[in-house]
């Protein structure tokens, strides 16, 4: 277990980076953010930060030098900046888990050597690779580029009219994968944590509502029956295992209708759809990364609340007036851009379980 | 309502000024911590601190330049401070609450000046006061400095064997205030919080135990009758209302066997025998502080939980081990002394109350 007073090092400065913050300094851990981007909300809340470039190696040398172990919020980390990192200090989640999600076409070749189920997919470089693969998928279908995408960035819709001229631009971005457009009854998410020691630990799924490729809401429980809730959770658990994973890592599931669950997406990183853990759990998902990556015990993270999550999308943030009566998590980021996540509110509905 | 983004100052960098930091960062405020020590845990949850004497003016004038209001982590701030500051912005609660609860003799007065009972009490400033008071009072007693004293400091135990030497020698350090001791059956305490326009939420009733002085565990809900709990919220709302208080106020009572209410002390800010509203209530006294102060509507701080909060006193921290299967709070101080406040874990022992 890492001392009292040790310091985190956490690459990004987000909301997550924040809340991060804040768990590690429940603990009595001290952290420093590292992040290319002055308006970062975790820097109020973190002893000390650097704001550079990833690819600056001396101020990286410097954050390695003053830290004890490193994470991070986001897995779109260059990789020269963890090359250079991990020579000199662990870092929680490695990059097993990270060379698997950051690439869409690695990611669901691991799930499915794994057994997991996903939605059917393709690569796709070229328009001769696209279309053979768009033959092999069917319409519709979603193209999305292999690397760097989140919040629905870097897709396209494809239909029967989509014109050449549009999948020739999308491919221009870089390496593509062709995935099957599957019609889903619901869209659920496990936030999964493994410690160093093996244990691991599920929060009960949540169910997302999503609207361009931005999730919106998760309310807890989801409506679904134990069986696939267990399953889901399985799934989450079996991943984490397979790559012996340390921290909490987020995984989307698609239920279709005859309720077999696809993994969408992993995320191996505290996870927007576990915002709700904050006041449905006495530990919640930050706390449970930190006290993973720490070599601490994990805490309980049983339910004790049904919670809906409410994203606080761009202006919505201006919008708040007197009336939020649930819990409101206001990022503190400067700018609020259309799409940008500025806060969210957990409303509980009801206590015990 | 002070907007998103707007600046509090704490005075103080404890503990308590850590987790109002950290509630004020959740709902979008940015803080400043002004400390005159340097080992002070709030320093690290907060954008910026300044380390100087309470009474170093020019520290004061560019702390003030810094922030939009200022509260305070605790009630033993020097007159010359808060007369500076009070010309420059508002100060939550206000200088009445300050002075109120800063000499016991000045709070005992006023509250029963209120109707609300107290032990017996007779000021005393010499050994000729001290034989006319005890004459009165009876035995046994505690003769207590009238200000600054804190976690039992500046008291002692008075019988019917206490030398005289003793009681000329504790007079020395100032103005006193003999107490009778009462027998009572147990210790409670109501957090009460009152916004600028006038609304008013108390907690749920903790059970104190205290040790030398100190607090070693809060217990909710308290071992009282119904009417008791309404009773204590009852005059501790009286007691903020009568004095227009803004923000949060912890009033310790003593329940005697006869159900008799007595106030034993309060303090005009957040209160360790509130720490279980962490993991009890939706909205703790941190964040109903901040909401109160800044003109917030106030939050749900119903209770959803049975918690037991113990203190981590002194050394009680390097033995955590791995079995705190509660929520640990770590304040993250680099020196423990024998009696000081390291920490403090809640253990929630049912949910839905």
């Amino acid at each position: 277990m890492y001392p009292q007073g040790s310091r985190i090092g956490i690459l990004g400065g987000g909301q997550l980076a924040k809340f991060l913050s804040i768990a590690a300094s429940k603990l009595g851990y001290r952290t420093h953010i590292f992040t290319n981007q002055k308006d970062s909300p975790a820097i109020a809340v973190s002893e000390s930060y650097t704001i550079a470039s990833y690819l600056n190696y001396a101020a990286l040398k410097n954050f390695s030098n003053s830290v004890d172990l490193v994470t991070y919020e986001f897995e779109n980390i260059p990789s020269e900046t963890l090359d250079f990192l991990v020579q000199q200090l662990p870092i929680y989640p490695d990059r097993k888990a990270l060379l698997v999600s950051q690439d869409r076409m690695t990611e669901k070749k691991f799930l499915n050597s794994l057994g997991i189920e996903t939605v059917d997919f393709a690569s796709v470089n070229s328009l001769g690779d696209y279309n053979d693969a768009i033959s092999k998928i069917g319409y519709p279908a979603i193209l999305k580029t292999r690397t760097l995408g989140y919040d629905g960035k870097g897709q396209i819709h494809i239909n029967k009219q989509t014109k050449e001229t549009k999948i020739f631009d999308h491919l221009e971005i870089g390496p593509c994968i062709l995935e099957r457009k599957v019609q889903f009854d619901k869209e659920i998410s496990v936030i999964i944590c493994r410690s160093n020691n093996g244990t691991v630990m599920g929060f009960d799924p949540g169910e997302n509502v999503h609207s361009n490729g931005i999730l919106r809401e998760t309310t807890v429980p989801a409506k679904i029956s134990n069986d696939l809730k267990l399953s889901a959770i399985s799934v989450a658990g079996r991943l984490v295992n397979s790559l012996n994973y340390v921290g909490v890592m987020g995984v989307e599931f698609f239920v279709l209708k005859s309720k077999r669950l696809l993994v969408n997406e992993i995320a191996p990183r505290v996870h927007n759809s576990g915002h709700w853990t904050q006041n449905g759990c006495m530990i919640d998902q930050f706390e449970q990364h930190i006290r993973a990556i720490t070599d601490m015990q994990l805490g309980d993270g049983s339910r004790h609340a049904n919670v809906r999550m409410i994203n606080l999308i761009g202006d919505d943030i201006n919008h708040l007036g007197e009336k939020t009566m649930g819990s409101s998590y206001i990022y503190g980021k400067q700018k609020s851009t259309p799409e940008r996540k500025m806060g969210h509110i957990n409303y509980v509905t009801q206590y015990s379980v």
